[in-house]
């Protein structure tokens, strides 16, 4: 044999020009990613309830306004991966789970568990990075109170039989700031705050995030975006 | 059933304080990484040809050192999370694979590629962000020559049968500059510059650096650090 | 290139010299396999409650013995092909999980559910060829009482990492009288009557079959044999 | 807890008749599987050239009628089990892959071959079990000429990306008269004579037995059956 015959040319992957850093992003959207908040507008998004998205959009950031309900992308996904940024508020109280609860909830069904775990002890499968209910992240990666955080997410939707199990299963990768906590983790099916996971087989979904309700002060997220894989 | 019955409180993942942005590094280690190259010295590496690392440290960065032979860490490792930033000098020239080659070796055995690809064509199993000879990267996500690239790769170890055939083949995620491109890559072997991969059984191994020798400017090197998984 | 670049001639695979059908054997052991049972005696098996396996033995067959306990291998196995036959006493009685129980455990702690399934319903992740109270059979392949089923079992140890969590989770094919039952199926982890699968560390282990001392006639083996993979 | 909190009772598996051993089958079709040849016509099969299969169909048993080519099934198949029986014929002669050649070719892509390999060497990657050119058999499983050898295939069909690469490659486990051959092999793509394995986006294909054209006397089939997974 020679060298050229393990060599291809085609097809070139194309190029993708990378983002930087800058005073509202940690990592800017590279050029070929779908932009779903850039500091502006929730056009993006909606109400889970029905109607436009009632959060409070401020200085390039977007904050949970409580009593509103989840809020969830108009578009709907399949596999991707997803760069998203939240914060906890300096001023934070309580404990537990009644502490800076959000979520990212992929395809509309498995959430990634959002929470102020600095400092704030909690069931493991429950805290920050983990697959709530199912799996703890490898470790508790957190940024203190008034700081950001980065989700670096990438996530393989499930491929069902025709029975509605799974011929494969959802996996997901999560990064947070730069340290994985989720390392190709097999996701064991629908979140349920009591009982055992479910499989339910679903298409394309939104992205949600969670409006949970808590007494506090309620989280801010900036710089979304999301490449299709 | 109760809520609590799908909670449980221990084991408590390790707390981990994430890096920062600094001038001379994209992210700084985590708190529980292993500290391959700070910005001072080539202590952690050695020559593969044999003795010190002989490649050029100066202001938090360091320098390929042609004719010195590539150099590879005196630690080895299984499985793990790597972030290592490199760039292609300003003033690079040369075509396709003879313009700013080097590569990252996983286990010393598995080459992640590194090359100037902006505006440079080559096969494509053979650009920046292949798994070379084998996989090419989803898309192309370089820097300008001059600027920082970086790798977060996260590598799982490859588990071997009996007879020296894998059980579990080596796999790889890449993320260059923000950019997945490598996804649960599943490696398939050796890297062979002439033929097939083959499988070799092997144990943990260094991370090596190459010496490609290439006649114009060398590339450079700063800010790696590793976490085992 | 030329055909021959991609042929290779070594290590050539060991030959094995099939079983045949005999009237006690679906099929015989395959020359290279650990005969575990050859219709003789049960000095491969020990009680699991100490000293000699209690078990019946009588013209080829050997039965449960009521009281004694469950019984092991001697030998302790990794990943393995196994080739089990067993047979629900024709007079057999009772209901649901009250009706011809056993069960075959992989490594010594994942089951494989035995029961009579024949027109006898029960909790579907509890019946024959289900890995017991994680995932049912695909299909109820049961043969009626008096008559000899087959497990043809692929099992795959798992890998753990260091924290004794799973890299790779246990896996299990099952075939029951020439039917797939489980395709590839992850074992979630231990067998837990009550309660959530754990992942607990083990390394090799025995088969254990189970005395669940119903009431009722209990079931038989015969034919047992094991390779390694 | 409770145990009941662990068990499900819905769906039922359905409820599938297994197989039995008759002089022209190792073991009967199961009650759900689809017939392919049922020792009488080859109205389930057409020739890859167009028109019916030319094949001599005689006393329960079909042959390769050289030189009329490939036969393929009329109906396309996803994932599935596969039961079929072959023979080589008594009076075989030839050496290497001139000595009873025929191939099994799943979803009408992938060819686990079929060849005299009892006393007869062969790149290893090219004999009985294997996946042609590309995996060989864990060992040597043959049956002597004369006697009737039986595969039992379980079949993971690939999923692929929009771009036409692999989410998901085809998997395959083989059985070679009762003792695996391919466990859970990854297909690395396309069955290549001369080169490299290729990823080619396909969909539901047919089986497609071959007619390899070799001068001695051709092979055998009989007892065809498939289930889709």
């Amino acid at each position: 044999m020679v060298p050229e015959m393990s060599e291809y040319w085609t097809p070139q992957p194309p190029v993708v020009t990378p983002g930087t850093v800058t005073p509202n992003a940690v990592i800017t959207a590279p050029s070929d990613a779908i932009v779903l908040f850039d500091g502006k507008d929730l056009s993006a998004w909606e109400s889970v309830q029905g109607g436009a998205a009632q959060w409070t959009v401020k200085d390039g950031v977007f904050t949970v306004n409580k009593s509103t309900g989840d809020i969830r992308t108009k578009q709907e996904f399949e596999s991707f991966q997803l760069h998203i940024e939240w914060r906890i508020p300096e001023d934070i109280t309580g404990t537990s789970q009644a502490r800076g609860n959000s979520g990212v909830f992929l395809q509309g069904m498995y959430e990634i568990q959002i929470l102020d775990c600095y400092n704030n002890e909690t069931y493991v499968n429950g805290q920050t990075g983990s697959v709530y209910k199912q799996t703890p992240p490898l470790v508790n990666a957190m940024r203190k109170p008034g700081e950001w955080n980065v989700y670096d997410i990438l996530y393989t939707a499930p491929v069902f039989k025709a029975d509605g199990t799974y011929q494969y299963p959802p996996r997901v990768t999560v990064i947070q700031n730069g340290i994985v906590v989720q390392n190709n983790t097999t996701i064991l099916g629908t979140i349920e705050y009591i009982g055992f996971p479910k499989t339910v087989k679903h298409g394309a979904g939104p992205l949600i995030l969670q409006d949970h309700g808590d007494p506090s002060e309620p989280i801010s997220f900036r710089n979304i975006w999301i490449r299709e894989l």
